[in-house]
């Protein structure tokens, strides 16, 4: 990314400017990027999975069928809302007896990433006010930087939040209620409850982004808040506030890139516009292949596995954590996700910097910097457990806190 | 779409509004969605392909083969820039003595559509200013609709165009050279030469968007826009203005969604940062068929089948025009592409009203407007030749004269 010069974007000649957002990304995903191919590192920091986790020869088999089953459907350009067969059986997978989901309340997208760039191209212009919940989801911000929103911070745990004035006023309200991005964070019923209130009663659009919903490793589930929404007020047709995103990659694979957005018809509507202008389409033949392992049960059957690695994984990096890092971090067992979210006892402590020491100890970790529209707050740290088994969870969390230790040394 | 009201799309109680461009969208897109389903139109507007030149057999062999041989790396994330041997192979495609080119002047896109989308993203700012051949594809105008560009319309065939003067000012020029959709037109060496220069004295980018190249019935290729723009600097990796977009949608299948922006490499950051916060990468399912399909020479094994179906086509159709269609339209033989551009010769004739008779008589076509970003050019229709047996071609054609001899009839 040399032409990238810190915050601004060089033009070479007398060539027209690149778009300012350019200039206002984080460049600590640059560090990332150039982290992917170092030898010998150990990379905590980016949200990647298991491979073995996938169902290949599964997967491998209905390539095939399908493509000779479906022909002119897979290899021929597709609606843009998405095959109506997928859009049907997502509509089924989330209907209940309060949540009555039709085909018209579904679109397919090119992975759940794609869900958020939509929302932002339809109800974002410069400047527009977002209410996310605090810290975000790096992807997000990404996704709604070339609209330069103002960002409402919503931090559901500080005393005497207000859910209807933290929503007022903003084009929409964005969380992760399970086990968020960064934090692992499990929303609560009450919480839940609360921003459905405050948004049927501002009218605020509230966008649950649900991507790690099935990683769940302790407790029961609580209530999508889309369902919630429903239950407040049941009739044919959801036609409610909430925007809900799934998607297959941590129930199947990412590299399919299916994901669906379930709201009212008319905002479906009009995320198929932008998704027309977009992409056109989705492939049909990667849409084919989801709705396949849908309907085959490949997710409840893969699940137990799934849950069974990532479990043990958490546990192990938590141990670890206990016995190295006590000293500098406090961090909760997240009961489900991808995610240990470890903030700094030291109020002091920069973690940009200490990702500098970590990737010269040869670990890898996500700076909170990231997940601040601002940049600004640096005291915590992202710990990822899904790609890394046990023993090198272990060693990675030894490199972290010698990282730390010679931080220590350096400032003392 | 009953939401969108007319040209304003109708919020729901006291939601936020959608941005405003929602409402810029032009009504005619409507039309032809509604049309898609309706028994026995014979859809000469939508621009499809015939489903009998897929290689079926060989891609669902190619897709299970891919899946089963490279698991995590076509069912992981992959990287925002696209897989690098696809990449490499893109590259290598498209190099020649002048044009050297490297894996980073590439970005493999998800379809052709997503270049146009990443181009608004790093080059628009809200009423910047392209300078768009005239008339221009419909998915450029909506994929830049977002940030309500000012077009200047380029047309080339002017008596005294000067494209120096076209270009200056403009953050980009947009052409799509071979068998222009919609007019079908082949833009000659000479205009090529000229834009090329233009473009390397104003400094302005300039957009080539080919994904017709390959549908070539009659003489010799042009030589690429891109091409004529390494000639005149020379010298090891592109670094010129020229941003050049390709497909697999018409060399293969448009189902896979797989497209390629060939550019400088700083242009190709650029559209990569923009493209992480749109997908964040495109499917290495879809991204391996096709690097597979590339390598295995299916474009060359199949493309004489293909060029002989749609030069039968195209000359059935032209002749029908020439039976039935003389008294009203003008138009010229396209040497290559999907489309026949018919002007009226009747300056006053309203070819938006003869979308509402031809649907009437049972045949869709594409009026002029829907290719003017004014949408106020609508003298002219676009007629496809690639989705319709020479039997329905000729019948729709029929039908397409008793729809302008209705029109006749109700004027006089």
């Amino acid at each position: 990314m040399d032409a990238i010069n810190g915050s601004k974007l060089v033009a070479v000649g007398h060539r027209p400017a690149f778009a300012q957002w350019l200039g206002t990304t984080n460049d600590v995903t640059r560090t990332f990027l150039a982290a992917g191919g170092r030898p010998g590192l150990i990379n905590m920091a980016g949200g990647l999975l298991e491979p073995s986790t996938y169902p290949v020869e599964q997967l491998a088999a209905i390539a095939r069928d399908v493509i000779q089953r479906y022909p002119s459907d897979v290899l021929g350009y597709g609606p843009g809302e998405g095959l109506p067969e997928l859009r049907d059986a997502i509509a089924r997978r989330f209907s209940s007896p309060a949540l009555r989901l039709a085909r018209a309340n579904v679109l397919i997208t090119s992975g759940g990433m794609q869900g958020l760039d939509l929302i932002g191209k339809v109800l974002l212009e410069d400047g527009d006010l977002v209410a996310g919940q605090f810290p975000t989801y790096l992807g997000a911000i990404d996704a709604w930087r070339s609209r330069s929103p103002t960002f409402r911070n919503l931090e559901f745990d500080a005393p005497g939040f207000d859910a209807v004035a933290a929503l007022e006023g903003a084009q929409f309200a964005y969380t992760v209620p399970n086990f968020s991005n960064p934090t692992g964070k499990l929303v609560d019923i009450r919480m839940r409850q609360g921003l459905v209130d405050a948004a049927h009663q501002t009218g605020t659009w509230l966008i649950e982004d649900d991507p790690y919903g099935t990683l769940h490793y302790d407790g029961e589930p609580v209530s999508r808040i889309i369902e919630l929404s429903a239950q407040a007020r049941p009739g044919e047709g959801y036609t409610g506030p909430v925007v809900y995103m799934g998607t297959v990659s941590k129930e199947i694979a990412p590299g399919l890139r299916i994901g669906w957005v379930i709201a009212a018809p008319e905002m479906i509507e009009a995320l198929t516009m932008a998704k027309l202008g977009s992409d056109m389409c989705t492939s049909g033949v990667t849409q084919r292949i989801a709705l396949k392992a849908l309907e085959d049960g490949l997710i409840e059957q893969i699940q137990p596995m799934v849950l069974n690695i990532y479990r043990r994984r958490r546990d192990a990096l938590c141990a670890a954590m206990r016995e190295h890092l006590d000293e500098w971090l406090d961090w909760e067992v997240p009961v489900g996700g991808m995610f240990v979210w470890a903030v700094a006892r030291d109020p002091g402590l920069d973690t940009d910097r200490v990702l500098d020491h970590a990737m010269a100890a040869g670990v890898c970790i996500t700076p909170s910097s990231v997940f601040d529209a601002t940049g600004l707050y640096k005291r915590a740290i992202r710990i990822i457990f899904t790609f890394n088994d046990e023993a090198r969870l272990a060693e990675g969390v030894k490199r972290l806190a010698l990282a730390l230790e010679t931080m220590q040394a350096q400032r003392s």
